[in-house]
């Protein structure tokens, strides 16, 4: 059987989280929290279960979800989605990636990527017939240069899919980015996908550029966000698409035979604490704090920490150390120190990583203390 | 923006409940119960997300669950698949079957579809670049014409996808039809998938020929079942691929990119529920004790049943009351007698769908009895 993905491997998440179990290594390296979400957030899903709510949601999702996603996107980027046709929840922000992809591209289409990338965005877009075009960040700040990506446009261009605050990098894009891309598109029926799952954890009073911002982007664009990184649930599984409603018919249709709908339950859960507290203000400060004190704790090592304005990863240059490639040494790391990390090469193509690593700062305090223990004898 | 599934409007699911919400009607369309899953479901679900299961599942599923379906798929079909990479856990079926889809069809392939057929089969086989060839199932015994289904192959045929028990017309393939569908393919290099989600809805002693019982077929095969049919959870989204390892490593390949993995406190709920009951023998008499009743309460109406033999569906012919087309009866019945059915029409293409509706008896006996004492007046 010819494979349709023949360079894809098991993901670097499951590789190392599984590595990391088998060692019993501090698992620093798959992005999720090793402490609990609110018992509340629990409670209420086994009240909805309890309550009968164990049937098909509805396909786009449940209306009460929906209506406190449109009211907290208004709120926070300005901008009014109609929940009756604008937005889509789905299996994840995952599916909401894969389902947009499958949407919009088509044999022959091009798709810009910024890599180093999530490691799904290029299958997703090869799975459809298309070509990535990847516009390359760089060590050590990973900003955008707008005059490559003019470069890389060219009239096949189908979309442009984004991410901010990024995964891996932790950067974040500025006001000056969105105006950029604003006249980069303008001319071109290039449509712009953005990733903005970590839109809530942002670092030193920085704002998120959502793509809802900016009118004449979100005219164009899919904004896909999910659940599991602000409520400490990402073994969950619930995501969403908001997005114009000529784009999101389109979604939906790919969406209801690709998942069909979303738990019921959990759905009911998230409108309440999304209605409740729309603008989750509690958790940059929270992920904040976790990042100064993993600096702070390995400031007496020989790892360089690059600039975090966002996300829950802390990228370090470990060339102090080594000239290693960095799967190598993170395998080391994790073999000889106990700790997992992961590398930035399964995100890139083409290019060099370079000496640098990310580390996963969702942790528990005495988590992070005990490996920058084992990170400052490295 | 041009449409990739131009043709596909919104399922009729969706449709025929939306519409029986707002007609207040008894709704016998889609497929779900009115009646709540176990409690004890709920509360180990509640249990594992208190425990603390709240992050990400792995890939593949939890091994619990891969371990509890190995043994149960086993002693019910005689085959073993190896939990550790044979056995991979989706969200619902639907994201089993489109991930297979997507793993294995190209552009310029063909895959052979029984029709009447589920409406998430051609769209995945067409977002693949695929080419859906249709054997028609049909009226009244909708029997497969294995002659036909010779026909329909070619070298470029790339899968076969069975549903047995099937829906929507409630036939079963026989030992007869599993072995004529190994001839048929001897010699070729055809995949099939099949779709058995309701394996365990079976009438009057008969038996599910799942695809793992023949090893020439399973060798081959890629076997989708569900848990949400068998304990009235369809809103929890979770299911399953079994299939041989080179198999499931390309749908995992594809799998990790659509959703990367399932809600991980519901997969151990299931796990626990599968290795303490596998065989879930009490619903194939708790079901036929529902398509009895009904049969016994539309007997003095003027719509002629079909032989159902599986799944929770009830074909009806109403060429006694009126020879009007399928979808428009439908609508008729829900709007003037206050009853949601699914017209046939959706699941064909390209032939007539007769006068035949489907009912869902997945339904508490007062809801039957209210539902048919009005198709009783039709
Ligand atoms: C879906 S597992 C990967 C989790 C994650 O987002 C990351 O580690 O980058
Ligand atoms: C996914 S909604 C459709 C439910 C169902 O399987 C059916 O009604 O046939």
């Amino acid at each position: 059987i010819p494979s349709k993905l023949p360079s894809t491997g098991v993901s670097i998440f499951t590789v190392m989280t599984r590595l990391a179990n088998e060692h019993s290594a501090i698992n620093l390296s798959q992005g999720f929290p090793d402490f609990d979400c609110a018992p509340e957030l629990v409670e209420a899903v086994a009240r909805h279960m309890r309550a009968g709510h164990n049937q098909y949601a509805p396909m786009q999702g449940v209306l009460a979800l929906r209506e406190a996603l449109s009211a907290k996107i208004e709120r926070l980027y300005g901008r009014r989605y109609d929940p009756a046709t604008e937005i889509t929840i789905t299996s994840g922000a995952t599916e909401g990636i894969f389902s947009t992809l499958t949407a919009f591209v088509r044999p022959g289409d091009e798709v810009i990527l910024f890599q180093p990338c999530y490691d799904s965005y290029a299958p997703a877009v090869l799975l459809n017939g298309g070509t990535p075009v990847f516009v390359t960040l760089r060590f050590p700040d990973y900003r955008v240069d707008w005059d490559e990506v003019r470069r890389a446009l060219t009239p096949r261009t189908r979309l442009l899919l984004i991410n901010s605050p990024h995964n891996p990098t932790g950067t974040m894009l500025s006001a000056d980015d969105m105006r950029e891309l604003a006249r980069v598109l303008e001319g071109t029926d290039a449509l712009v996908v953005g990733d903005e799952v970590y839109e809530h954890i942002l670092f030193d009073g920085r704002r998120h550029e959502s793509l809802a911002r900016y009118p004449e982007l979100a005219d164009r664009s899919v904004v896909i966000s999910s659940f599991g990184k602000t409520y400490h649930t990402t073994g969950w599984k619930v995501g969403y698409c908001a997005a114009p409603q000529p784009l999101s018919a389109e979604i939906q249709r790919v969406h209801q035979f690709v998942t069909f709908a979303v738990n019921a339950a959990i759905q009911l859960a998230y409108a309440e604490i999304v209605a409740r507290d729309p603008l989750a203000a509690d958790l940059a400060p929270f992920y904040q704090a976790k990042r100064d004190r993993f600096l702070k704790l390995i400031e007496g090592s020989r790892l360089r920490p690059l600039t975090c304005e966002g996300t829950y990863f802390q990228l370090v240059d470990y060339s102090a150390i080594t000239t290693e490639r960095d799967a190598d040494f993170a395998r080391s790391l994790l073999r000889e120190h106990g700790v997992a990390s992961i590398p930035i090469s399964p995100f890139l193509s083409g290019v060099e990583p370079g000496t640098v690593l990310r580390f996963c700062f969702a942790k528990r305090d005495e988590t992070l203390e005990r490996a920058a223990e084992r990170l400052r004898r490295v």
